[in-house]
Formats: structure tokens, C-alpha cells, sequence
């Protein structure tokens, strides 16, 4: 089982300012998957090539399970990171990004400003986490509890997690 | 006024295991809708090429006014029920897959991972429904009070229903 | 700063009834806005073709930075506005729509029915707003407070309201 955070930021990437999304990610599966799985994590520029070749390389090549990856779904020219996803992703879970907007918007009205999604590639999930530590709270706490049951129906490895961090739901004979 | 159910699932097609989805779609449309109707039931495999060419028989030769698919709309490789879909529909109508997705969150986490949708083709509405019966009421109860309306937007017949089962909605003056 | 209203209907743009929305859109903005904007207003028949090329001459002649169009984003066969928007926009916000059809339902649930969007053409944010006047504001008032920042973070110009008519939010920093 390999999980791997993707920290999309021209500024983290050239070093000006330190990536605290990507260790935030990393944090929360550390508290939250009891299972055993192995951390992979990049900090990467925005735009689509170095989006869409990144996630390439971690679903085909490293066959990471579960990427999680932080920023770039904005509406700023520079933030390219759902154009990259078209590219990658054979299936869009569009209720992904429709719950994640809804519990961010609890918090924040700018939170419609969001295009994240998540999308299946073979056996990988990606998911589109936002820029900020606190938000990225808000949307892992939203959409964690369906995780493991979307990694076993695409042939993922299995995740079992901590219910006193998070819950997961798996259904009844699955 | 044609009223289709298609069931997507291998195991059903094969009749490795009894439809209950596509009867559980029939009886509540038996009990909902008060207006004539014909009856028509599918049962077929999986797959983008199944799905496309019953929804276009049942659109364009067929001519059946509403179109409620059950199963194939999860994120397992054999879930294919929404590219075929893409295929099919000339327009999409997101706010039925918002709306079936958050009120099936109510009961279950895993409800993101549905990507249903509903669309337009020609003078047929189409509506992807879940697989599960239960699910399946959850779903129409939520929807359904638009559904009559939009059939007569798009030219489709009329249907009207028992309020005690479900209750209507058209704007006034329609 | 340039503000339009685009009312996208055959019936109005034949002088058959008179248009309410745009003047309710205009309306509602300069009850809202309170720094110096430009006001933009037409009236045109639905169709891609018509609303394609009013939207590319608004962004890309006219340099107007929010276009508010009314109409055209229903299921009906001459509903054609959401068709045009993705010729002309480069990035979708789909939180937009997910929203308004949120609020709308809670008045109406043929809300569901609407595939208003919004989205991006270099400079302008463009948003579908539904066709009557009283939808038009209930949509306006979900929004709105994120359009500021919206505008501010692609470079269009910057928009202050009067928080007694609506509070916009621009995040701390921002």
C-alpha cells in the first residue's frame, strides 16, 4: 500500500516558502491508516505537464494507491491542476468534489472558487485536497470515510484506520 | 407515454443472481404515476457498448419518454454505465446527480462514489439510478417531483401522479 | 470596471414581452457594488451561435469583467446557453452551480432542471443565472460574496459592496 502527497506550488517547489500542505497530508494518514503503507511525497510546480507527468508516473510506474494531492484548483491562471487531472484520469467522482466544497463552504463563501475533484486511473485514486492545512481537515474528514471501500472496488490495497480518528464505511457483505 | 427500466449488472444478465432493481423501479413507478403508461424492461451486461445501444434503441426507436437506468455507476473497471452515458446524451442535467448523491449521504458515506447523472436525448429523459432497491427510493423520491416537468419542457408526454405518493412541482402558467 | 447582464431569450429579443431580468441583474448590482463599474446590457435570441459570439465580444473586445447572463439553462430544446459557455469558457467553476441549484431547490424543486455554470475567459468571470427575477437574486445572494475575490485573483478589476446588501469575503492576506 502506497500513499503519496503531491504539493502543487510554484513557490514550495522553488524553495520559497516551505511546503507545510504536503506534511499536513501526511500527518493525517500517519493518525488516521492503522494498516500497514508507504509514504511517497513530492513537491511539485504548477502547470498542466508537470501536474499530468507527476500523477503518470505515481499511478504507472510507482502504482501508488492513494494520491493525495494539495493546491492548484483555484481559479488563478496558474492553477492548473484540474486540466492535468483530465488528462490522467479515466473516471471522475464527481461527489468528491461537490461534498468537499459543501463542508468548506461551513467555513469559507470563497469555497465555490474550488474545482477539486477526484478521479480513478487503473488501480490509483487521486484526490484534489486544497491549499491550506485547515481545509485540507475540513475535506479529509468528509470524504475519508468512503476511501477505503473506493480503493478495494478498484483493486487498491486495503486500508483499515483508527475509528477514533476517522471512520470508515464499508457495506454490509463488501 | 413509454416508461423504461434498464438494469446494468453481468451477474443479473446472466441470471446468475434474480433483478429485484428493475422491479423495485416498475412498482414504483406503477404506484406513483396515475396517467397510462407502457411498460418496458431491460436487462443487460455491463459495458459501454451495451449500455450505448439499448439507451439509443430505446430512445430513438422506441421512442420511450423517461428512461430510469439502475446499476454500473461506481468506480469498479466494470462500471461503465456513465460513458455510455457521454455517448448517448445530448444534454446533461448535473443537478439530478448532486441531489441523488446528497441525499443517498444521508444514509451512506459511500454515496460519493456514485457518479449517476441524468440527461436529454431527443424527447427522453434519462436517469441513472443506484443499484440497490433501497437506494433506488431514495433516490426517485428526491427527483422525481421535477421529473414530470421536464418531460413536457422537452416534448415528452404528460404524467401526472398520486400526491399521496409523490407530489408534482410545475411552475405556474406551465 | 465593466458589469454586464446578458438576457438570452427569443421572445424578449424579438420585443414579444419585455425583458425583466437583465434590469433586475443591473438592479441588484447597483444596489451591491459601491466602487465605480460600467454597465453593459443585452438582449439576444438563444442559440450557441448568438450567445457564443455576445460572450467572446463581452471578454475579448469589450473587456468586461463579470458577465451575468438570464436564461437559456433549462432541459428545453432552445435552452442553449450552457452549450455556448463551454465554447468560451476556459476553466469551469462547477462550485457555482452546485450552489445556486442548492439554494434554488429549497424554493423550487424543478431547481434540479437548471445546468447553469460559471466560469472563466482570461479576465471575466461569467455566471449563469437563471431566468426570472426573483431566482435571479435568490442565486445572486448565495454567490456573490465569493465574486470579488473571484475577479481579484484573475487579474479583473476590484469590486467593493455595501455590506448592508451583501458582505463579500476575501480571505485574510488576500
Amino acid at each position: 500500500m502506497k500513499i503519496a502527497s503531491v504539493t502543487i506550488s510554484d513557490r514550495a517547489s522553488q524553495g520559497i516558502y516551505e511546503d507545510k500542505s504536503g506534511p499536513a497530508i501526511m500527518a493525517y494518514m500517519e493518525q488516521a491508516v492503522v494498516t500497514p503503507w508507504e509514504k511517497v511525497s513530492c513537491v511539485i510546480p504548477d502547470g498542466i505537464d508537470s501536474v499530468r507527468d507527476t500523477l503518470l508516473d505515481l499511478c504507472d510506474n510507482q502504482k501508488v494507491d492513494l494520491i493525495l494531492t494539495t493546491g492548484g484548483t483555484g481559479p488563478s491562471p496558474r492553477d492548473l491542476t484540474v486540466e492535468a487531472m483530465a488528462d490522467v484520469i479515466e473516471k471522475e467522482l464527481p461527489g468528491f468534489g461537490e461534498l468537499m466544497r459543501k463542508v468548506s463552504l461551513e467555513e469559507v463563501p470563497t469555497a465555490i472558487l474550488s474545482r477539486q475533484t477526484a478521479g480513478i486511473r487503473g488501480s490509483s485514486l487521486i484526490i484534489n485536497l486544497p491549499g491550506k492545512p485547515a481545509a485540507i481537515k475540513t475535506c479529509l474528514d468528509a470524504v475519508f470515510p468512503a476511501v477505503p471501500y473506493c480503493l478495494d472496488l478498484i483493486g487498491a490495497g486495503r486500508i483499515e484506520t483508527d475509528p477514533e480518528v476517522i471512520k470508515v464505511f464499508r457495506p454490509k457483505g463488501a
